[in-house]
């Protein structure tokens, strides 16, 4: 470490003198549940608490107020359809900034009244993200604009680690952090913080397998990424280079989690912890489950770093969670075509307790024979005994389902 | 008030004192957007953030700790599937009494096993919850157990008052205090601590339509009630006698939410304050939506008293917020039947970036001419006005659909 890192434990200090009694202070609880079904000591830091449901406004508020005067009155902009919008939209308006946000034309219309809700003025511009941004960058010059990175500025990653700051307070002693990386801020900042306190905790960071860009770079591949993560916070194919230098000096090691252990992780939250998770929320959770022999024993620090998920994506974890407790089951009932035999096999179902849901019958499918006939039953039951439960039933009475 | 309540302030200091430590001090936290969308200046009791995510268990360990030793040792018998069971049988363990569980043969596999996770023995008997009861008793005269009642025993309505000591000693100038009643121990115990703090304190009940018994009682009706309410915890068809006397000398006024409105709540919670509610929990603040004009610019203290909500039915409560919101639409197509038309309608239903999730293909529907075809379409968009961008863009090709 002969090289100066962008920020030391006195800037995130600074950073935390400036935010104090403008944000949330948010809590620091354990987790007794999930710390028994992961073998983890598991302490969670409820960033999704935060008023725009995110840890963004750290960093946001700690560059919005070092702007000189000069800059206040002209305003700032910045590239976000998501929680970086909100932090800067709301704090910006707080200190009556004027505040210019670029996104797609595509970004759904509930995000872009939620920024425009704070007083900023939404520029709808290109279809993807770098046409958006590329866009912001032309009214940047031509108004003079400051630009609000996302992650790659000291001041940025030193507000991020106030989190930790706040962490440290209320329980001094964890073995480990682990902390989502998508650009790296967070994750700067609070290694920052916690190498400061303690050389010895270990810092992990969490990548989506989708996009593992900071991963590739540490170990001299190119960053790549790319698909429909659920973790949409962490989708980020070119992470910071202040930030990188930062992880290369203090994160002692990287994680990846697929898409099943960051909607296993959402599920948890909301089952267990009664809480709403983003997938990159819940991407320190995922990488316990990804990876629990790694963090047996240990007392963990988990940062739940935000909180904003769309309804119709949570709707469809759960939904999944429950096919894959096969509460939810499919199953194929092949028979002769009479007449009633969906009669029959429906009150069977319906005896034992189970409750369908759809049906799609299927006369034409080759795989039946001419005369024959073919159901789908999509059926609810209690849990995967009773699921049993009902095949055996149907088994017994002579029309044995194939379950899908 | 000339006769004695079965409680007063100082039965739930009492209790408070015996909790101290032993159960979660949960948080109160003013919701900022929720007192914008109601007009009322909302205080949250975050009671779903106890262990067994609910607050049935400071009743239960008032009741609990004050068994003789001899009680303790024959052990506690309670009726039960829900949160009461729950917070028996996690104190029992916690305070080594025996305790047993009576629930029908119906109970979903997974509620009957996080009971006998506390080391309670679980009795499935009966196929209703009253069959469940009447064994229960049997099993109580048998062994010479105690019953742990859910809510018409003082100890147990003493216990649930002291969240309300909590909320008092966080924020002591509130106007209202809503409060769901099922059986009437919470609200009982409620309505004690806030008079005594402040005769002027309103206090106002709430019940599901489906079930207004103690509404009824009040007004001299018979108790009545039925159905399934999404508000499980406060489907009571026969409140207490001990409770309905607090509450007839306490209680200023009881209203009735409507299934909707329990939805709206939930979906909020998770929306706006990134909390699980189930929907006896939610009851609160569906008594805001319901009846805003009766809360407006009042400060409001609403009580979360549970996130048991079973994920099958959050995720149906959040998809049909979205189906409201029109963000999810059923669509209906009736066009010639060439080969294509399904194409052509996909095509400009994707083109303007909706998503289609499920077709029906009709050809044999009498409403529909002899060589025509329909189609039911189910698309997601960004908003109801990306739905009407796409309903236009069909109608402009000669499709115009019809809306279900």
């Amino acid at each position: 470490m002969s090289e100066k890192l962008p920020i030391g434990l006195e800037d995130v200090k600074d950073a935390a003198r400036i935010l104090d009694g403008q944000i949330e202070r948010t809590p620091l609880r354990r987790s007794r549940t999930l710390s028994e079904i992961t073998g983890a000591d598991i302490w969670i830091k409820f960033e999704n608490l935060q008023f725009t449901a995110a840890f963004k406004e750290r960093g946001a508020l700690n560059k919005l107020a070092r702007l000189t005067d000069e800059e206040k009155k002209v305003g700032v902009i910045a590239a976000s359809a998501g929680n970086h919008a909100q932090g800067v939209a709301y704090h910006g308006r707080r200190l009556g900034i004027p505040v210019t946000i670029a996104m797609p034309v595509t970004t759904p219309f509930n995000k872009v009244e939620h920024t425009r809700a704070f007083g900023a003025r939404v520029l709808l511009k290109g279809h993807t993200f770098d046409e958006a941004k590329e866009h912001a960058e032309q009214v940047r010059q031509r108004e003079g604009l400051t630009w609000i990175h996302p992650f790659d500025d000291p001041l940025i990653m030193a507000g991020q680690g106030t989190a930790a700051l706040e962490m440290f307070e209320d329980k001094p002693d964890f073995d480990t952090l682990v902390v989502p990386i998508g650009g790296g801020g967070l994750i700067s900042g609070m290694a920052t913080v916690a190498k400061a306190h303690n050389p010895d905790i270990e810092i992990v960071g969490v990548q989506a397998a989708m996009y593992p860009a900071m991963l590739n770079i540490r170990e001299g591949r190119e960053p790549h990424g790319g698909g429909a993560s659920i973790a949409e916070g962490i989708s980020v194919k070119n992470p910071g280079h202040l930030t990188r230098r930062v992880i290369d000096a203090l994160v002692d090691d990287i994680v990846l989690v697929e898409e099943a252990h960051l909607e296993r992780a959402i599920t948890l939250f909301v089952d267990v912890e009664k809480t709403v998770a983003e997938g990159a929320g819940a991407a320190g959770l995922a990488a316990l489950l990804a990876h629990p022999d790694r963090f047996a024993g240990k007392k963990v620090g988990l940062i739940l770093c935000g909180g904003n998920i769309d309804t119709r994506l949570l709707a469809s974890v759960l939904t999944r969670a429950l096919v894959r407790e096969k509460r939810l089951a499919n199953i194929r009932i092949i028979g002769d075509d009479r007449p009633g035999l969906l009669a029959l096999v429906s009150t069977i179902i319906g005896d034992n307790g189970a409750n369908i849901m759809e049906v799609a019958h299927n006369r034409i499918a080759l795989d039946v024979p001419a005369k024959g006939a073919e159901f789908d039953i999509l059926m609810e039951t209690r849990d995967a005994q009773h699921t049993q439960e009902v095949i055996d039933a149907l088994t017994q009475a002579g029309y044995p389902p194939r379950q899908n």
